[in-house]
């Protein structure tokens, strides 16, 4: 859905030792001209983001987006955030949405083209309908990221554990995903190892277990797996972080894409092939991400 | 420098069988708002671009940029561009830049989420000064671009033919090269092959040849080193397309990087180590560069 609200913040302009920063937020018709052309983030997807859900009114898990948010600057040489700032903002766009479910961007650019500061801004939109998702679950290809599982560590220059603003490659393996005739896409390593899935984390349950691929190999640490495993361990249940080959996931009891928004939505077939689902743990998974988290 | 000429174009009001195409654009101010934060290309890097370098108000090379920016949609899946309507907007933006050194950027976005058409404009801006480089020469770090020379031929989802708006790593690629002490980088694949830099193409002389890397290795068809590769054949030189180990670079006779702004600019040192150059036929590349080309 198109955002209906959206708010201009500046960065710049703020101070950690502020408590009030609506001086420093300029809200906007999410429709109209807000961006000059000379935006970086527009120009080279030179920029980070966050995408938030929200149930009712409440942004889940907002601390877990903020610090993925203070890593990513980090990662790309940007000013830390000032997370005082952010959370007002998200505070002002929760109280923007109403019932059911939404979802709020949180997206800081490097700015414009030779400017003195990053741009910031935060949007709410009405999300889509996922419960049919949730309940019949998705088709997934396996596509090969051309990244080896090593090369996180050997090459941070890749910004492979910074959620960029550089997501033609994502876009592109879901379009991929399409044509093969499926829903959505599992990123593998060049060596052959499970990654994640353009927009959302694999949780696989093999043996009475939940594991998801180790968060050093490359990928994002997914802020609704995070919560998802608490929530696990919390139940009794064991949870791992694993390197996992790219048959774990053909061999799986169960799995699952999780992401902040969708949520949990349970794997129906990999590149073609029927995969189990566990109809009951998928809906009370979908449960516990739909209340209220902090 | 800041854009100083901006044109939005609307790509799905024109028409090949037309042959004026004023009444598709807009002419903006380079530094007011002009996109909305919906916009795909912001949010997800989510598009495709060209630099054009233009000399004295004649802009360099089009035909080669407006065939790469189409094979570049074609990639990502974008409609074709209408030739014609782009050609019409270049000649736009050319006349607005004066004497010297200017650069005009093609940018055709995937439009705003979730709406009719893409997005496109044109802006002019006027050129850093790069004659010192040009004489002086870089110093250039090597890369791991994490990716084996095999991957562009079987994943044609990772775009590495395209040149995308997503450029967070080539951006982050010459941060790691300046904390370096060096001027820009040379990426080279997991399995040791030269690939290109972050924002031009790389020449080698060895043995009194010209070479350069293969373009199937998942690098960009460079429009200056095709040019440049011309006219040296048109001198008499051989020149060639080659699958390079990185080792050819530190034993190189000579070396270039290639781009359409900043032209030839001799590469001085590889890692710190110094590399020889060649000034007489540096000077006379970069003259070639700057004569009026189509």
């Amino acid at each position: 859905m198109a955002a209906h609200f959206a708010l201009l913040i500046d960065p710049a302009a703020s101070d950690d030792a502020c408590d009030d920063f609506a001086a420093t937020f300029t809200v906007l018709d999410p429709a109209a001209p807000a961006l000059s052309v000379s935006e970086l983030s527009t120009q080279r997807g030179d920029g980070i983001f966050e995408s938030i859900g929200v149930v009712d009114g409440h942004p889940q898990e907002v601390a877990a987006h903020l610090e993925r948010l203070a890593h990513s600057a980090a990662l790309c040489d940007l000013p830390a955030p000032h997370l005082g700032q952010w959370r007002q903002a998200i505070g002002r766009a929760a109280a923007a949405c109403g019932a059911g479910e939404s979802v709020i961007k949180l997206i800081l650019s490097r700015g414009v083209e030779h400017g003195p500061a990053p741009t910031a801004w935060v949007t709410a939109a009405t999300a889509a309908d996922n419960s049919a998702v949730r309940e019949r679950g998705i088709r997934v290809v396996t596509l090969d990221r051309g990244i080896d599982s090593g090369a996180a560590d050997r090459a941070p220059w890749l910004l492979l554990g910074a959620k960029t603003l550089s997501y033609a490659v994502n876009m592109a393996a879901i379009r991929e995903a399409h044509r093969r005739g499926a829903d959505d896409a599992v990123f593998v390593s060049s060596d052959g190892i499970l990654l994640e899935a353009p927009t959302a984390s694999l949780i696989l349950k093999k043996d009475g277990r939940f594991v998801t691929p180790a968060a050093g190999s490359g990928i994002l640490h997914g802020t609704t797996q995070i919560s998802l495993f608490e929530h696990l361990a919390q139940l009794g249940h064991s949870t791992a972080y694993e390197t996992l080959p790219v048959e774990a996931l053909m061999r799986a009891d169960a799995a699952w894409l999780v992401s902040s928004v969708r949520l949990a939505a349970p794997i129906s077939a990999v590149d073609g092939v029927e995969l189990s689902a566990d109809s009951a743990l998928t809906a009370s998974i979908n449960d516990y991400l739909l209340s209220p988290r902090d």
